[in-house]
């Protein structure tokens, strides 16, 4: 199709199909004359996943390539392919790569001593560990009494959550599509699992204190 | 103390203090001559959680004046208290307050049918309802056949962690205590409990697929 179908088919204007095409979100069309491509079936897919991921979970187009990147890399080990899309940070910076992955190594962080005693392997480079010794130097800041220890019963209900999450790539998928399903469940899941929390708080509230 | 000791004592730049000030994020010092005015402690300890919500949380400066206004309505009841912070946009746009809180009236949408099936109470008010239904409808466009019964297991997990941040307000504290405890238990453990899913992503995915 042309990039006009290409236009009505997704809902996203020619010129922002130009602007990912010249960003690399998207991939080229195959060249029919000097100025025309022909786009197919993969390009509608992957400019709604672009819209997701910017449009609705708000990542800047260059965390956006991260992800697409991450998918793109052609993993058939599932593992090596889900730590890409796992270890991702959606604030990485443009041409901030994640590094090798290494053996984790435990205790040089309050998120080390938390990932020891929960006995998660994990890669050095997954930057949530820094999301995690912020987030107690943050509170501690503001006077709230809290280190690692205080994030394990947090740490086990994740489990649980993390569990339920690879239960659903469990299905006979390709690569490729494995690799979509996880950026999907990963990313656009996230507001909804906040938004479950503040509405169980709510619900819990009214159930102690409510009259 | 004067401004360069509020300066000083919370890290934060004289000329950041008066914009904070004139957006009313931070209340009024006392006024000791024209152009003079005397600061507290309280004030040391609203910077630092100004500070906590911009920097750490990203927070628009609006979306910060809505948390702390809530913080400050002076309600003395623990569940309205809290169900003004729990029922809090992050995304709210200056001048948009949450209506009254109605009862809820679920099967109006895939978040009442939800709200219903966990037996939740919840106002109508709360955005969280309106992130469950966009991010459903998401899915769904990118082909994840997800409907709300696909929540109802996470659901039980925020379930247990809401119950987990409600016990933390359990403490002997005075309403103003409660409600900042309640705001940064809810505001800033949001990137940390995201960041936990995604390292207990990464080592089940090891435990399942790893070599």
């Amino acid at each position: 199709m042309r990039i006009s179908e290409l236009s009505r088919r997704s809902g996203v204007p020619t010129a922002t199909i130009k602007y990912y095409l010249r960003e690399g979100l998207l991939p080229p069309g195959r060249p029919t004359a000097a100025t025309q491509a022909e786009y197919d079936e993969h390009h509608v897919r992957r400019l709604r996943l672009i819209r997701a991921l910017i449009g609705v979970r708000g990542l800047s187009v260059s965390a956006a390539r991260n992800v697409l990147d991450a998918m793109s890399e052609g993993e058939t080990d599932t593992h090596s392919m889900l730590g890409l899309v796992f270890g991702l940070s959606t604030s990485a910076k443009p041409g901030e790569e994640p590094g090798e992955p290494e053996s984790c190594a435990p205790g040089d962080s309050e998120a080390g001593a938390l990932l020891t005693e929960m006995g998660w392997s994990t890669t050095e480079h997954n930057p949530a560990r820094h999301v995690i010794d912020e987030t107690l130097q943050t509170l501690r800041s503001l006077g709230v009494d809290y280190d690692w220890r205080s994030l394990v019963p947090y740490a086990r209900l994740a489990e649980q959550t993390a569990a339920l999450d690879l239960d659903q790539l469990q299905a006979p998928l390709d690569p490729i599509e494995k690799a979509e399903r996880a950026v999907l469940l990963t990313f656009l899941l996230e507001p909804a699992l906040l938004a479950l929390r503040r509405l169980a708080q709510e619900a819990e509230s009214q159930a102690r204190y409510g009259t």
